[in-house]
This record gives C-alpha cells, structure tokens and sequence, in this order.
C-alpha cells in the first residue's frame, strides 16, 4: 500500500504538528507514505526551511497556496485551516480523498448550537475522532471525512467519560482547562505576546462563552440519557504546550474512591493512549508532551461530595495532530497507533 | 512615633518580600520604623547580600540565629517561619509586642479541623489578618498577635466573599486555584526544581487533602448561616509569582450577571487592594505582581446554573507579606494603605 | 513647586513602566506631581483601566490622541513613540518643556552612523541619560531635552565603562546581551508570540547588525582615547523583563581580579543604582526586576587572558523608564533618586 | 541481532532521555533490542511508573541498585552516573560490553586537566563521541569503551569547528552559552528551584571555572596546529532544555561571509545531525527540542574583525542521551542515524 498526504495550512502549529508526526510514522519510513502538497495562504511561495525550521528533513520544498486543484490528487488531505474554511474544501474534495478536518466545522451535531457558538452556517457533521469513546474507532475505520476533536473537549471527555458512562457523579460538570499558548495557533495578537503571557494567568471567555463548551457537552450525551450540564473555565498559562483539565461532579451516594479507580481502569484497559496514572499521583503536563497520551486520575472528596477527574494531554498531539494521525491511520486500516509516541519530551 | 521591626526567617520567600515591602514603606523612608534584626536557622551567620541580592540597602547586615532573646525588644515581629515554628516563638514574645504570623498555626478556630489537617495540637486562632472580611479590620486595629491568611485562602475568600454574603450563589463552592511555584518556599526539593516545574501543570494535595481548605471554608462561613462546602484542588503552574482563583458555584434564581456585580461593587466599594475589574474582562496575575491588590470579577452562567468567581494576587504580596505589612499598619495605628503599592509590575 | 507631567505612548511598555514608577514617586505622593495626559494612537479613545489593568488608581481615565497641542502645556512630556517619531515631536514642543525621549532619535552623535543604522535623516543629537557616565550628570541637570539611552547600551555600557576607563582591558569588546522579550514592545508579531519564545532561545540582529551596536561604540569612545572595537551579539530568552550583559576584552597585562574589582568599586563608590556583587558571586536578572539597579561584576581569566565584565539591568526599568525618571529627577532638582526603587521584585 | 541494554542511573535526565529515544529506537520497535536493567541509587526499588511517568510503557518495572552484578550480562550499558561514579564500573565491566559514559570520567586526555578540574585521579581516556569530529566515527565504530562529551563541548565543537579547522578565524575563542535548567541534573537544590530560575537569568562558573572549558579547547586542538585559547561564560536561562552557544573569534583577513559559509556547508554535507540554517537566520533552540540536530550558523562582522559561530541542541539529546544512541548505533554496527530524531518539538 502507498499513499500520499497533504498538508493544508502547513505552517500553522497544527500542520507543523501533523508533519513532525509524520515523518516518524513507519508507513513514512518505509516508503509507503508521501508528504505531498504543504499549503499556506499568506505563506505561499516560502521556503519550508524558513516556515519550519524545526523540519530540516523538509527543507528545500516550497509552501503551495490552499486550493482544491493543489489538494486534490493525495490519498489524504490534513486541514489546518482557520475554522470557516473547512466546509467548502471538505465539500470540493473528491469523495474518496480522506479529509481529516483540524478545525471546528464539522465537529458538532446541532446546528443551533453553532449557529449560536460560531454564528455562521452549519456544514454539517462528520466522524468525530475521539476513538475512545464508543462506537467511535468503529465509525472511524475506513471513514473518508472526518472531525478531529477540540483539544479541550478531548482532554475533558477524557477525563470524565468514564465517569459520566458508569454514573459514578451525576453529569453536572465544572469543567476548569489551563491550557498552553500554543492553542491560540500563530496568529499575531498582542495578548498572545510572549512579554503578555509569560508569568501570567489569566481566564478567557468564560461563563459559557468558550466555543468547546457545547462540544464537550455533546461528548458526554453520548454516554448518559441524563441531561447533561458544563460550566467550562479555560484558563491561559505560560507554556507552550499541554492542557491540564480538572473536573468536579456531585459524587453519586456509595461510589468510593476504589470504586471509581476500578471503572476507570476497566474503561481504558484495552486504550494504547489513555493511561490511568498511579493511585496517589495526578496528571502532569510535563510527562506527554510531544506523545499521543491522555494520562488521567480520579479520586473521591466524600467530603466535599464531589468527584474530581483529572487530564493531561499536549493539546497539538493527543489534542490536535495525534489524534489527527490516529484518524488517519484508522481510516485507511493501518495500525491504529503507528507513529505515535507514548512517551513524553520531559523535562 | 518611632518602631523596630524584626524578620523571623528573613531569607524565606515570605521574609524577603516583607522586607522589600518595609524598604519602601514611608515610615522607613521617614526613619520611624527601623530595620532591626533579620534571622534565619539554616543561614544564620551568612551576609544578607549573599543571600538576599535583591536588596542591596541590606549589604552588610548579617542573618542572626532566630530566638527568643534577639528577637523580642523590638516593636513589631514578623514570623516567616515553617509551620510549628511560630506557636513557641508567639507564646513567649512580650505581650506588648506586635506578632505577625505568616504561618499556619493560629489561623484556624476548629481544634479539630487543625489536628485533621496539620497533625499537631492546637496552638489557639489569633485575629485573622483579612481586612476586608466583615468586622475583622476593626479587630485587627491595635491587635498584638495576628494570623496572616494563607494565601490560597486569601484569593478564594477575596472571590467569592460577597457572592456568598449576599446570597447571590449557593455556599457550595468548587475553587480552583492556579499557583506560581514561590508558594511551594525556598526549600530544595525535586519537584520543584525549574526542570520539573517549567513547562508544566499538574494538581496536587487534591480532593481534601489541601491544608488550606478548612481555612477556605472558615472564611466563608463567617457570611452565612448555611452550611458551606469547599471542594478545593491547587494546580501548580510555570510562573514565580501569582494566583489565579476560579470560584463556581450554583447560581440563587433570579441572579442576574448585573446584580451580582453590583453586589461586588458594592461590597468593595471602599477597599483600597481589592479591585473589581471591567466587565468583560477577567482578573490576570501579571496585573498584581509585587502588588497588593486583588483583582476580581463576577459573572453568571445563566445556562450552566453557575455564578463564577475569579480572582488574581501575587501569592507572596497579597497573599502573605503585603496582608502582613497591611496588618502591622492597622494594628500600629498608621494609614491601613501605607507602603503597599497598588500598581503591578506588568508586564 | 509643582509640575506636571504627560506620557506620549503611554499603552507600550515604556510607557506603561514610567506610570508604574511616577504613581510610587514622593512628589506624586505629595501632590507636586500631576500625571496629566495620557496618549496614544491607535488606542486613542480607549479607556485606560482595560488598556493598563495593572495601574487601577489611573481607572476613569481615556487615552487621548499623541499630538503637539495635547502634550504642550506640560512640563515634562516623556516620549514613548516607536524611533522616528519623536524628531518631530521633540522640534515642535516649547522649549521649556522638559521633553525626555525613550526613542532612538537623538541618542548618535553621528549623523553617518544615524543613517547607516537607522536609514533616514539624522534629528540630532540630545544630552545622553547615563548620569553614571562621567560628565553627563552635570549636564543633565536642568536639561530641557534629553535622549534615554537604549537597553542593551545601558547594561553594556555599565558592565564595561571602569575596565575602559581605567584600562584594565584593551578596548576590543565582544558583547553578548541575553534579553526577556518585553525589550521588543507591545507590538503584534508571530516571532514575538509566547509559542515561539517560550523554552527557546535565539540570537538575532547579529554580526553588527543590531542598532545598539554604535550606541554602545560611542559611549564608550567617551572615556579612552583609544580607538573602541564592539562586536555585539544580542540573544532573545524567555523572560517578561530583565537583560544579562556579558562582555569579553583583552586582559591588559598586569592587571588581577583584585584590581580589576577595585578599579570598579571605586567608580560606582557613590552611585545610588549600580552595585558591584559580592565577589565570587554573579549578577542575575531576577535580583533587579522593577527596580532601577544594576548589578555588575567583573573578574580576570588569567589563562584565557579576558576581563569578563557582566550586568543585569530590568530593561523596562533602568534600561528605559527607571533612566527616564532619574532624568527627570535631575533636570527638574529632585532627589536623583527619587521613586526609583533599588529592591528588585525577586523571585 | 539481539542485544540487550541496562541504564545506571535510569530516573535522572540523562537516563530518561536515553529511554526515550530507545522505545522508539526500530532496534527496539523490531525486538531485537531489548531493555534489561534500569538501576538507580536512592530510588532502587522503586516503580518505574513513579519515576517516569512520561514512560508509561515501561509501567510494572522497578529500578534497581546500579552494581556491577546487575549491569554485567547487558550486551550495551550506559552510564548516567554523577562523575566519579563510572570509573570504577567502567574498570569492572566485561570488556565485551558497550560501555557508554554519559560523565565527564573518561572524556579528557590530560592527566593535569583532569587533576585542575575535577580534582581526583585520572581515570583515563575512551573514544570520544563526536561523531562529527574528523576521525572520531571512525574510531566510535565498534568500539567498546565510549565518552559521551559534556553538552556544552557539543555546542561549541559544532559551532567552531569548521572554521578553526579552515582557518577562518584564529583559535581565540569567547564562548557564551546559555542553557536550558535540565542541565543541572535532577538534583534538589535551592538556587535551581523553579522559584530561583523562572525569569532570571545569570552567568556561573565563570572565568575559566567551569570544568567543560578544557574539554572545549582539547577537541579544537585536534584540528588546527596553533595554540587554541577558550574563554567560556556559561548563562543559565528559564527553559527545561536547550543550548543556545554563541562563539566570536578573530576574523583571519580575506574571509567573507560567503566563504566562511561555503566552508561550513562543505564541512556538515554529509552529517545527517547538523544542519547549517538558511542564510540571514539564526539557530533557535526551540526548532532542536527533543531532537538529535545541531542547527548552525557563521557570519562574519568585518567591522568588529569578528566571527560569529552559533549552534542550538537539546543539551538531553545532541547535548547527551542522542549522542549516547548515536554512538551505540555505531558500536554495534547499526544504521548511525537510527532512532535519532531530526524533527524538533516545536513549538
């Protein structure tokens, strides 16, 4: 089997991510895949050396401009576009082109809900790549279109899907994400200076304002008939890569802390990028960067009647590019986790 | 009128920044308030500019041994010591003495609640130094022994305060607080080296076992007759300096985003260090750094049912030695404002 | 005697540092200093409390649009205008406005140098703000016009200017300037974003391309007749504020760390704001945050035959906004050192 | 070909780092590698998931005590032992196992050096792992014993060695080299608290002082017959990993940027780890994170009569553990490149 690959919005930290994996996935290695047409906008006609110095293996190409026409012909297409462009490449592509989607377009079921999250048309609504949750690697396998997740709703339906499926806390979320800079893309913004983030914290479009809220909550549907509730507080903190996301829930009468750890253990025992960390530990950033994994607690407060889940993930692997190639690879039946990495860049 | 003041663990974080406070108080400029004796344990006999560089106009001084006899005939005496340290020193210093603890052990009322969290027995609750919680400036005026807050609970407290005096949410509250890495004190310990620190998130103490919960809960408690619940999970972020505090809790009907930030405005209408920030922007640590003041702000998610809460300090300034500097100011008689700067050193 | 005051740019941070420290200085306190406008341009019209959280005592007020008319009429006008600006500015203020420029344009003497560097027409030249340079504290006080010397040029200028002096090294220099990213201003740039400076480090502007290179020539050609070579190297880190200057010049023989150390603390013996570090110690940036200090070192390496001089300086504050306000303070009488903190806000 | 391999000193940075690059390792994605005992000091007995949990594959294991007995058996066994400690293993490890030394032991050929430096008896000489060093494949290549350089040497040979090898510049070299924190090791110290080195920046070890200043000059002394001077000022940053080396020498007249450049591409054409970076652009330590490159650059400042060399590397991976497996694919006769990333974690 061979296959080629493009890239559109190459220089974007999603596309930069997807060919960083890329080029560590054995099907690269070994011939079979093809890094293609890498495309920019404002990019186009630049040196890949000078876009992504950090991808020497690439130098001496050049970024093409986005179109159907420079996309068209590769067996798989990444979109890393702004959301809003998504939908009208996704539907000019060739039917049997796999079209991995990195932006929002088609992760949501509910029209009015993006309608009134994103304020525009809804495209529609494609597999959404969170192979964890049921059903989902099924739908994923040999999919041609296909919606990667938000990196917040991954690391949160990570976190308290177990939970939610095994009635462990009623499906009353506080959702509470503290992400890296490298999520607000690279965009030149002058809240997104270094000098504005380093050393700071700072909460942002919260109360309901933050477009994963009504993602995270159709994630949980899926897995209760109870109505489901979020209150998402994403908070910006100086580094550049990882998610840490806690959530609290009221505490259902009985379950304990073993009860709880058990169903996470069986909910996540066949999962090659879901690792329950150890009883007494919690989730550290720090230990997935670069890697594929969502490391994830839960504990009890009997106390305070609440259950906390905890989740770390590196929000442009697991919570974007990773989980993007794990689309890819089920999509065209390869191994699901060819190329990517379980081990972190920590320190 | 003209004081002595002493440092107890002068070369601890809590300690330096007291004295960096106390270098540019008026009094000290106007020669009323005399830098007396600054000791340590560990660094005794050592040069202050050896161990505290950032404070130049100490040169020459040197790091007595903390005792008893050097430390009492002076006016006022900070104690910058680990916990279990201040209950001796307190108990024998001269009753005339002004004693500021920034340590633990006379912060709570609940003997229990003390033995639960801290393990020890009970040393007794002195004047909790929060001025800004109902009636407690006016017993900290002419106080001789005060109980500086920990600095979590200053930023939950200062948060959710009035939302929970005025009824405007339930007393069941989930914080989370983000905390810079100087809160952890100048002790050397893997964890909190920059290489496991840097580029990193990750909660810790979680579900109940954070000392500083019973004291969130004491606080509170103070403004309503109903039982209050804190579910209280720290996470530790890549900044020296700063909290940031997210406070939700189920929203009372009939609260509006309007009314409960005119219940903010009001309740802090007259507070010097406590600002509620423009609506539609949310509180960010940079802004309070080397400051003493909390930022705030309030808003309703009408959807969620929640009323969130949030708030940033510097956790050595506000949050210890500023609320230390800003007691011995009531409890001498001198402006409460005196020597705390409002301006944050940003960015 | 009273006076007023207007910063022109005030929203960058220049600017926003020189509010920080005019809101802390005695004659503000007092009430001779008034802070009157506050201008800007694209951010005209704003209110200042979003576009300065960190100041909150200036809440209520607006940003007015930079003009001749708005700033005359005060009598000191700190400019904080992007290079190339302020020539015009500067021509058409009255001449007994104290006018005090954080820009480039009448830092060279050389009008070629001014052209090979900075590409247009040379405004000029003003009395240069190192009051630590001989001589130059005699005319800058009462000055009307003056220049605040760059940031790189302040921390190379103080770490080298003894060694010079009093020849202990030949005037051979080789500069590397570590900096933290607010150096490069409030501006919207991918380069410049927290994604891309955060965990890394670059040089830039290298090989005598970097527009400080002259400054630094020149002010050091002020105290040796011989002729100056300066080969400078700036590096980009990731930190808010501060700048680590280390110099590297040929040894002249005979001279030892005994009198290279003496050579300098006899020059700096009276200097408020430079401090010779205890010896066998190193400056560190994080000793002068927010204050107006620079510490300096200086030692021999016998057996690479190199004096090694190093500074730290913040570089919004003695390396621009502190060098701003010690002008001010001498062309209008003050106390030279006054509002100007010699704490640094560490760690 | 199966081989098995142990790691001494496993938990620290070095041991890590190794492990991470050998689960990607294809010797070991194929079985053919086999990972055999992981020994530590203070953590023996502990689980492995404790210690590393960026490694959850390696989940189960426990580290064991570093001994001769345990090492023993182990086809390769790498060294990640504090100095001093691999002398004494090395000497009693069977002469038919890969040993490789990631301490200084065996790293300098001078017997004085090592006394001056390091202060302990000479414990000799193995083959040096620079690859890139002319002669030194050669030698790597089956070889039994091997020193990995320390990080800094890496950044400054790459850096200079071309053009002292070319004669471009004369071998009078000032280096300045700032790092990332990792560099220091896993080792619970004050002044490498986050606290302490968060937003800071300082110079150590400086003026001839630190013990890689010899190491430097002996591997440039290798290719050039003058006399080769190093004056070495190593900067410590706020970044987990990363090298940032900037070198100046004296311009050798009739040099230009062109030429100087043409003589380092024609020097790395055939390296599949260094990477001379675009013209007009400089190395950035963020594009090498995790990676096994070295990105360099050389310009020439004709005014200052100066050459500028600078390179980037992960002081963990080029720095370290990369160059450890690099030299291993070599011993063993595997592809020199395997396993060894070129893509960078960037952002």
């Amino acid at each position: 089997m061979s296959f080629s690959v493009a890239v559109a919005g190459a220089t974007g930290y999603a596309g930069g991510e997807i060919l960083r994996l890329l080029l560590a996935h054995p099907a690269y290695l070994s011939g079979e895949l093809e890094i293609g047409a890498l495309t920019g906008n404002s990019n186009a006609g630049q040196p890949v050396e000078e876009q992504m110095p950090h991808l020497p293996q690439l130098a001496g190409r050049v970024i093409e401009e986005t179109s159907i026409a420079v996309l068209s012909g590769h067996d798989v297409v990444f979109l890393g576009l702004p959301h809003g462009f998504s939908a009208e490449i996704g539907a000019n592509l060739p039917e049997e082109t796999v079209a991995i989607d990195c932006a929002a377009d088609f992760r949501l079921r509910d029209a009015e809900a993006w309608a009134r999250y994103y304020g525009s048309k809804h495209a529609g609504h494609w597999p959404y790549g969170i192979p964890e949750m049921p059903g989902h690697r099924e739908e994923l396998q040999g999919a041609k279109r296909i919606a990667v997740p938000g990196c917040f709703p991954t690391g949160a339906t990570l976190a308290a899907l177990p939970a939610v499926k095994a009635g462990i806390c009623e499906p009353d979320l506080r959702v509470v994400s503290i992400t890296g800079v490298s999520g607000a893309g690279k965009k030149a913004a002058v809240p997104m200076l270094g000098a504005e983030t380093m050393g700071s914290l700072k909460a942002y479009n919260t109360a309901g304002n933050h477009r994963h809220t009504p993602e995270i909550a159709q994630n949980l549907a899926e897995v209760t008939d109870a109505p489901v509730t979020v209150s998402f507080t994403p908070v910006l903190a100086p580094l550049p890569r990882g998610i840490l996301t806690t959530v609290t829930a009221p505490l259902v009468e009985g379950v304990t802390s073993e009860s709880a750890r058990q169903a996470y253990e069986d909910f996540y025992a066949s999962e090659p990028f879901v690792w329950v960390v150890p009883e007494g530990t919690q989730p550290q950033t720090q230990h997935v960067v670069g890697s594929n994994m969502c490391h994830v607690q839960v504990e009890v407060d009997a106390e305070a009647g609440v259950v906390l889940m905890t989740s770390a993930i590196d929000n442009l692997t697991k919570g974007t590019a990773g989980a993007a190639v794990q689309c890819m690879n089920l999509a065209l039946g390869l191994e699901e986790a060819a190329g990517l990495p379980r081990q972190g860049v920590a320190p």
